[in-house]
């Protein structure tokens, strides 16, 4: 126990709280640790002898020992979790303490929690931090949303444990009231999940086409050197080249069954290979943002085709089974001179389309972020989330920079697509982009981000689309009426008058 | 007022409620209808003298005159009315007495309903009904759900008023418990608004083309005699031979602004055509349940790629403002070679891609019924549901035929494109999907629907897919473990050794 106040006390000793709380005590803040099971926290202070961590074991000696107002940063599993802790914390605190929740809340819940703190007037943030493990402990990103008085307070910290860019610029900035921050951080990863299948279905779509992890691994680091750069692409250039272990039992963390029976696992995997990406099963996770970001755009009303793929991917590869099976019925019907297999792709058209892809997942979190702003009544800072993301979280690219500029010359600007920043982007993507779909479509490889990225950007320019066609059908068979064209009012026709009585 | 008692009750006689209403009597029932405005129940009698409906004020009078278990039909709103007008009910009705909701309700709703009801030994059905206001009057499809002893006791009615196919199969049968039957009814709309912008998507390539309305009428009205027939294919050819008023205000229901101004309105429109379809606004409305259906396929973890793409055409139709701006500032990039506006789609290939992305679109919304079954515990039967389709509703279609004959012969099949029944369909159809999505793509034409359907084919049939690179960055970044294709268990790697401490 220390005589002296702490600074700020974190609540939950799991990876991610244990590494923030060693971030902010690297920063010479005093830091209060506590765990629901003390020995995790103490194993943490002692782990790290050097650093200015004060173990705490109830919750009545952990508010008594910070300096007020209080700062109490709960890293804690997202949901009823959240609520018990803060419900145990609430009869210990007084006005104006400050309660921050730094998990992967769900905006709802953070949006409900800080108007019920309010009227206890404690101070609530929801803190969406990105980074994962590596960025908890050597710099995040961090988007705080909620109590304006409550940010201003903690501003300090947040600053100088996230991560910077330019030497001094801070990846953090206030988001907005109530949930804006989680919020942000939300589609944060649902832009996320659609990078990350861009950029699996370009390793696939080359595999296709011959190349070997180490080619691929060489497309990538070339890009990267460019306004292709980003943190997804760094680490793929790793996995590619990363050799599979003499001994796979020195990854092993739970000997459990696999979900999925072994005639199935290894089935179109290259069992020889030298490379760890191979013996990777094609089933990929996930918690739950993904899924969030996409029901808020069915909310909204906000086409997130391309985010959408990203999740669906997921989905579609948890039923391994079924696709082992579907690839014995279904017929490829690829003719012959569309077969893949030879080194048919252009690659600098290829990095072109991969740009032109990744702005539009970001084109679309943004829509997403605009409509939500109105919907909520957060007056949402696009630049400044865009200058967040720059550095610490895992969809940081050099993209993010003239998209800060777009949003600086217009902060109102309706799409990204069109900011003439991304004039010359989208002229050398959007051939590229056509050539990609059309090469994949014809050779039966599967590029569900591309095609709806491509999709995208041809409804979005269409001035004139086919909903006249869908407006008209819904009036005739539900007299769900139709608007013209040429002047005011709502309409109903009789389309089949043989047939109506 | 009647001294007989009536067989049956409707509440709520707007024009879904007054057309059950007539058709019930049609069959030699006697009903009793109900409205919150008296006027409006007397107005529905007075126009139908021949037919046996007796008007009652008030809720009491209404279950007084009722047979035994009493059958109470709602065709409210849906939503606080249907639970208000239940509350004004349950005091009045006896043990056994069946309250039914034929609105379009949402399931989970319905489930509450159900359980809270059967606490008081009222049955409850929640019954999806489809076919619109024509449907409605002379045989819709229906889709109950509920109480099965409820079911029994009703069967007779739903099966006198319910469409027929090959002269006496009636398109009506028990779905499951709970919100079975809205939860068909509600995937039926997720379909239909696929297979909706599927069509949508043809007449808007066939007119880049340089295809005419009524050439484009020739077109569907063609393959309306094969495999192709369809309800939507019907009113498509209906709608593209319709000539435009010589007085729009003959169809005007109600002289509001647009949302849109006329500056935007009729940009890309053809202002000069003869076609009424010419002079409908591009912008087309939804009601939710396209939403909900696509709400279930995230929470389900369903791939509903070309229903969503049919939402989202939806949502993108809104933005006439934005699209026209965009069209003025997003380059086509198309090459000149790939460039449409002459004859160059082979109507038969293109046929057979239009059948194989409407089964793909059947495929989708099949699996979010089988995943809902298991996840609700509902025993669906999916031969019965594809029988219920086929007469009454929109998405009725010859399709559905081989899709009973493929449940029927194996009733659990994991998705229906597995069925040896679509082995011509689909090869047939899938090089020319492939080729219609390349010159689509490479001619700038919007297709979500069909780049949809492509993409979930090859994902599906994709043994290996590209989700190894997502898994391994997934633990990259977040040590959200890997499993391996040639192992039991869960790993974690060390990537970044060399940056890690």
């Amino acid at each position: 126990m220390s005589n002296n106040l702490c600074d700020i006390a974190v609540l939950g000793m799991a990876v991610m709280g244990k590494n923030l709380a060693l971030n902010i005590a690297d920063n010479d803040y005093k830091v209060a640790i506590y765990n629901r099971t003390t020995s995790k926290a103490i194993a943490a202070a002692e782990e790290n002898p050097e650093q200015n961590l004060s173990v705490f074991v109830t919750l009545e000696e952990l508010v008594a020992n910070l300096k007020r107002p209080r700062k109490l940063l709960l890293m804690v599993k997202a949901g009823a979790a959240v609520d018990k802790l803060i419900e145990s914390l609430l009869p210990l605190l007084d006005e104006d303490d400050i309660i921050m929740d730094g998990g992967n809340s769900h905006f709802q819940d953070t949006q409900r929690r800080f108007e019920e703190l309010q009227q206890h007037d404690i101070q609530y943030l929801g803190v969406g931090v990105s980074g994962g493990e590596e960025g908890a402990r050597r710099g995040p990103a961090i988007m705080p949303g909620g109590s304006k008085a409550a940010y201003d307070a903690v501003a300090d910290i947040f600053e100088a444990i996230s991560a910077k860019v330019n030497d001094n610029e801070a990846c953090e900035a206030y988001m907005g009231s109530g949930g804006a921050g989680h919020y942000v951080k939300m589609v944060h990863n649902g832009i996320e999940y659609a990078d990350m299948e861009i950029i699996a279905e370009i390793y696939s779509l080359l595999k296709a086409n011959g190349y070997s992890n180490l080619e691929i691994a060489d497309v990538f680091e070339n890009w990267d050197r460019g306004d292709l750069s980003s943190y997804l692409s760094e680490i793929t250039v790793d996995i590619l080249r990363e050799k599979d272990l003499e001994n796979p039992e020195d990854d092993l963390l739970d000997d459990i069954e696999s979900q999925v029976g072994a005639e199935y696992r290894a089935v179109g995997a290259d069992n020889e290979s030298e490379f760890l990406l191979d013996h990777i099963l094609d089933i990929s996770e996930q918690k739950g943002t993904g899924k969030w970001t996409n029901q808020e755009g069915l909310e909204l009303h906000v086409d997130l085709s391309i985010l959408y793929s990203g999740l669906n991917a997921r989905y579609m590869s948890a039923e391994k089974t079924l696709r082992v099976q579907a690839s014995e019925i279904l017929p490829a019907g690829v003719d012959a001179e569309n077969a893949l297999g030879k080194p048919n792709i252009d690659i600098e058209e290829l990095g072109n389309a991969f740009l032109l892809a990744r702005l539009i997942a970001y084109a679309q979190g943004f829509a997403l972020y605009k409509s939500a702003s109105k919907a909520y009544g957060w007056d949402l800072d696009y630049k400044s989330i865009a200058a967040t993301f720059r550095g610490g979280c895992i969809i940081r690219s050099k993209l993010l920079v003239p998209i800060m500029e777009a949003y600086d010359k217009n902060p109102d600007l309706d799409n990204l697509l069109l900011a003439d920043n991304f004039e010359a982007a989208i002229s050398q993507g959007i051939t590229a982009l056509r050539k990609l779909v059309s090469t994949a479509s014809l050779a039966g490889v599967a590029i569900p981000a591309f095609s709806s990225a491509l999709a995208y950007y041809d409804s979005l320019r269409a001035a004139r689309s086919q909903a006249n066609m869908i407006s008209a059908q819904r009036d005739y068979f539900g007299a769900h009426t139709y608007r013209r064209t040429d002047r005011d009012g709502v309409y109903h026709h009789e389309w089949n008058d043989e047939t109506a009585e």
